[in-house]
């Protein structure tokens, strides 16, 4: 019988619990949770502070209960302090403050990330919170409740700062959005994610880019933000989301590596270089399938598939990480906004020779009332004709996340743009058109030579 | 310079036209239109009748005028009657009755289908329509405005059936839905057009499977209809919609082979057995990808992508028609239902192993406002595990097309079930979970033995 320890009860972790349970019925599983919070939807916070989620016990993806009705005995609220991968010991600090030593036959760390917090005068003043754990979401939850406050600054716009401004926005705030580069919503390109900026502007918020912040002070019952432009921004309530970063602490306590991105180097079965250590989710360097080498890519979805593979492997599977492709989706306000694959600029980055079509056109066929705009990016080699990315920002109900998997199962196969055009997908008026657009963009995507060859 | 004639202004006609102008400049391309309505998205008539669509008109995928800018001839309302495959000549009529002969390098024969017409005493009364072309839209258009009539009988549980009692009822007629089998929606298994049924019925439509016709008989204003089950409906107005035929009179003139399913036997590159005639759309057997052979499976998309095909290699291409995988989906009511691949009794005619398994689950994170739930059923080959088919019934705004439209892209490649959840597909708790649906589908799909074999 396996003994199969997990340090870490979100994404990764308990699908390594569940798949572990799920291939080998004899594996005795136990999961060191550091928080009262096993398996929660870390990604629905923004949606219980805004209110559209009533109670926060919602998030959960399963209860406890449901957990340990598979056989797997959580250990909440514990820290785990020390891996000892000679004795295979892992000790861990309860709430209590006493220590224990687990001992296991497989070890899976799923640690996560933690929240950047940056080194800025002021960051710890009360009225400043950083978004990450459900403590977090608890803190400025009562925040809003106890205060009511009427404005609030939020700095950084990638998923989260974006799911915030529209959280707080619906509950009446005020928001500025901070932006320290010259557009929000890095993971599109700038062609599109000024529709998101528009979107943002057009719902209230204050978008301000190009804005370096450098410090944060309390004047009466307000926060002021000072950034490097010479600018000073007041509200009520700052919320810091400007990235995460790999939790790798306790690993290295064992000696596990980082690799060049300061994650934890695994290979494709999710193995550490340590003997039986296994690691995944947001702690660790993730296989990218285009770019055949790892990246730092931390998703929940990749988070599930990793975890579900450590799980299966830690008990004996053989089973490969098939790779992220980094496609991902954000609602913003009546918004989707999907990627998958590569940007141009990271195509070329990657030495490929990019080319990129824009195309706009309609959800569905134009006579069929509702049809909404869809603004599509397809990058494509030059030279193979592969198809590289997409990009789509559309209506949220316009099936714009579906056809960004349109495109990242075509990814997943390496197929030509060109062969787009072969996929059998399904045609109704009010739902797509006899080409779908993925196909429209697919069959206007036409490089041009370069501006050197053609001079 | 190429002479291409094409015959059919619809779908493939107009594909096989554009395509060819595209990737040959100088060819000159004349095409034969039937009627006055070139490139006329038929599938858009019940969205007209339903008044959804105020003007017939905004059904044309294209205008006249935009099709001629591309340098295309059209000749309106002419009837191709006969062709000449030795002396490359085709003989039109127009309205006029006035006889023509035009002249080809290359032909195109995209004479689409034609509704099955059963021979029924009473189906040419007035009051009885079948519904295909835009005349038979006008007509019936012209009976609702002139007539009002408060009842219909729709004749038919097909696609065109389902939407016009949608339509009907929308424009508030008591409908009732004839239905020749034991359910409705044949292109679906029985535990999924069942949940059409219902939604049928709660929007007040009656329902009546086993009801074959026999006769249709006019009693004052209203029309009877007789069934051999004893039963006799009577109403205002009576659709017949119970499937098409290829359309292929004119081809047989040239000496057109046909296939085992009664349509044109063509190449995958869309070539007929005559020398320089290609053809495409509803008149043609249809290459099935997962079947490996000839079927018919009449299909807007389909169309487009065999004319395209057709175009290409008229000018000199070489293009293989991927194949169908019978991808479709149907919007009735609030549900959208499709499916793409092989239910599991086609499965099993075809020589496969199938097991299929049913999951019923939420479209997006259920703590997210507005979760719907969606209805899968998967299929596989039991020995190989590799992906069959799949159909989805839910709310028609819960990305039901496209995640079906997921499915397929696996299909095309050959994928395994098990292989799905190595799709890197998108998510937001508003949109998706972790696992996408169809890939929580995937992950249930365990086949069981057989009775025989666990007896």
């Amino acid at each position: 019988m396996t003994h199969l320890l997990i340090i870490g009860g979100s994404d990764a972790g308990i699908s390594a619990a569940l798949r572990a349970c799920e291939v080998d019925s004899t594996v005795e599983v136990t999961v060191v949770v550091g928080d009262a919070f096993p398996n929660y939807s870390i990604c629905g916070l923004p949606f219980y502070l805004s209110g559209e989620v009533p109670e926060w016990q919602l998030l959960a993806h399963r209860t406890v209960a449901e957990i340990e009705a598979q056989g797997i005995a959580l250990r909440l609220s514990e820290r785990a302090e020390e891996i000892d991968p000679r004795q295979h010991v892992v000790q861990v600090c309860d709430q209590a403050g006493q220590r224990h030593q687990l001992t296991y036959d497989r070890l899976v760390i799923a640690t996560g990330a933690i929240p950047i917090r940056p080194s800025l005068p002021g960051l710890d003043a009360p009225g400043v919170y950083c978004l990450h754990t459900m403590a977090d979401s608890f803190a400025v939850h009562q925040h809003l409740m106890e205060q009511a406050p009427q404005s609030a600054i939020i700095i950084g716009g990638g998923y989260i700062g974006l799911e915030m401004a529209d959280a707080l926005t619906l509950r009446g705030l005020q928001v500025t959005l901070l932006q320290r580069g010259a557009s929000i919503l890095k993971t599109l390109d700038p062609q599109l994610s000024q529709l998101v900026s528009l979107e943002l502007e057009e719902h209230g918020i204050r978008v301000r880019t190009g804005q370096v912040v450098e410090g944060f002070e309390r004047r009466g019952t307000q926060m002021q933000v000072y950034t490097s432009a010479g600018m000073k921004y007041s509200a009520d309530l700052v919320l810091v989301a400007v990235g995460v970063q790999p939790d790798t602490a306790l690993a290295q306590t064992a000696g596990v590596h980082l690799g060049e991105h300061e994650a934890l180097a695994v290979t494709r079965q999710m193995e550490t270089n340590v003997e039986a250590i296994y690691a995944a989710g947001d702690c660790v360097e993730t296989w990218h399938r285009l770019l055949q080498r790892s990246t730092y890519l931390p998703l929940g979805t990749t988070a599930h598939k990793q975890g579900r593979i450590a799980g299966e492997n830690a008990v004996g599977g053989q089973r490969l990480f098939a790779g992220s492709l980094g496609t991902q989706v954000v609602k913003v306000f009546d918004l989707a906004c999907a990627r998958t694959g590569l940007t141009e600029a990271e195509a070329r980055a990657a030495g490929f020779d990019p080319w990129t079509q824009d195309v706009e056109t309609w959800d569905h066929k134009r006579y069929y009332p509702g049809a909404t705009a869809l603004h599509l990016r397809v990058t494509g080699d030059r030279q193979s004709g592969r198809l590289l990315g997409a990009q789509i920002v559309g209506h949220w109900q316009a099936e714009v996340a579906k056809r960004i998997d349109i495109f990242a199962t075509a990814l997943f196969h390496g197929m030509t743009i060109d062969a787009l055009s072969e996929l059998d997908l399904s045609y109704t008026p009010p739902l797509s058109s006899p080409w779908d657009p993925v196909q429209m963009a697919a069959q206007a995507w036409r490089p041009r030579e370069t501006k050197e060859a053609s001079a």
